[in-house]
């Protein structure tokens, strides 16, 4: 399951790196297989880079839902992952990530008690925690998200290689 | 961030007060911005009396349903706030949400050692553990909840003027 | 609010039992009330076995998802009860449920300070951290989910005869 980041892969603090798959950063926009008919879904890909980690992919999830052509509805972002997650919360102020993660990590600590071999036994539980997804409404081609909200791809078991599914539904 | 009661507000225990906003309580139910086009988004304003507390609004989201008009789909409720989140939980016996306030203070107390400048983190790390949206079916043009069940609305860091969109998706 | 198993009923691990209600498994499928009107919401029926436990109906959502017959769009698991709630985690190695509901179970213990009276609301707290429902992205008719994910319906009161709503909404 683990996947190293690939050597001289640039990862900046707090921005999402989309790591080139074979349609570039959205894996599934061009829908190869079945080319001519649209693809609801697409697939966002995130390096993340470190154990614990909020990601902001606020931005791209927006990008989605402006491929996607629909103007009212509703944008769902699911993790097909069991060691990362979603959560929506602020995006101002970075040291309320600091807080939350060192918080979830204070309630479900990294220890040996577990009986998981794979010793990621906390990724899981702040999983099921945090949710693997989130819906948004989409107004006027719009996330609606208050000022102070960002859509964060939750990693707890980095660094990997990950993926994030978005959807768009309605008119 | 934080907005603070009007004064002489009248504030019931477990029941949601809708502020009054330029459209009284559902700010967009009338589209004044576009005459003459259907909105799907309706927006509750809700008035919390409390630091931390669980508003029922699940006569208010039904309301939203009706106006609507759809009969069959999905209905979500979203909440623009870092410091507020929402919950589907026990309506019958007001113990439940005490007891569920109660351990979430408990596992996240309000304290110092958190981070960030505001004093409020334990209320955005509460917001992803409790979600910031509930998805709910509707059937019949009814909400389909269990006997017991509410949706509540969850203050986190009261008491504020808070809003609260709800969609319906279907036919 | 409880209910017992009926005795001799055949409970297996890890193995969802559908009690048998007046349409079978699927309770609302066939739409007795109101013939020849397709009906968007099925309900899975889940004996559970245990106080508590994760019970795996990935296999049963999809059937359901199948006979809307839905190819792209979403499909949403709701569960009507407030002592039990739905996850979407690990499915391969059955410790990481034991860890899961172990490393609940710490942090909501099953108490006496609670001032609910039926002696459950660390039942109800748990519902609320892991959530009442989930949103899974259907593609070519089949529920979008990771390698290693399955949908798990988290029964923290048990054992009780219980339902789960499953809706798909799409094209």
């Amino acid at each position: 399951m683990a996947e190293g980041l690939p050597a001289g892969a640039v990862v900046n603090l707090r921005t999402p790196v989309l790591w080139s798959g074979r349609n570039g950063g959205f894996g599934d926009a061009k829908n190869l297989d079945r080319p001519g008919m649209p693809e609801m879904k697409q697939t966002l890909k995130i390096a993340t880079r470190a154990r614990i980690e909020m990601v902001d992919i606020t931005a791209d999830v927006q990008k989605t839902v402006d491929r996607q052509g629909i103007t009212e509805g509703l944008c769902v972002v699911c993790v097909p992952h069991t060691t990362a997650g979603v959560t929506i919360n602020e995006n101002a102020d970075p040291d309320v990530q600091d807080d939350i993660l060192g918080h979830l990590t204070s309630l479900v600590p990294r220890r040996d008690a577990f009986r998981h071999g794979e010793g990621n036994s906390d990724a899981h539980i702040k999983v099921s925690l945090t949710g693997s997804s989130e819906t948004v409404i989409v107004e006027r081609g719009r996330l609606v998200l208050g000022t102070w909200q960002s859509i964060f791809f939750c990693e707890f078991d980095g660094p990997r290689k990950r993926k994030c599914h978005v959807t768009v539904l309605g008119r």
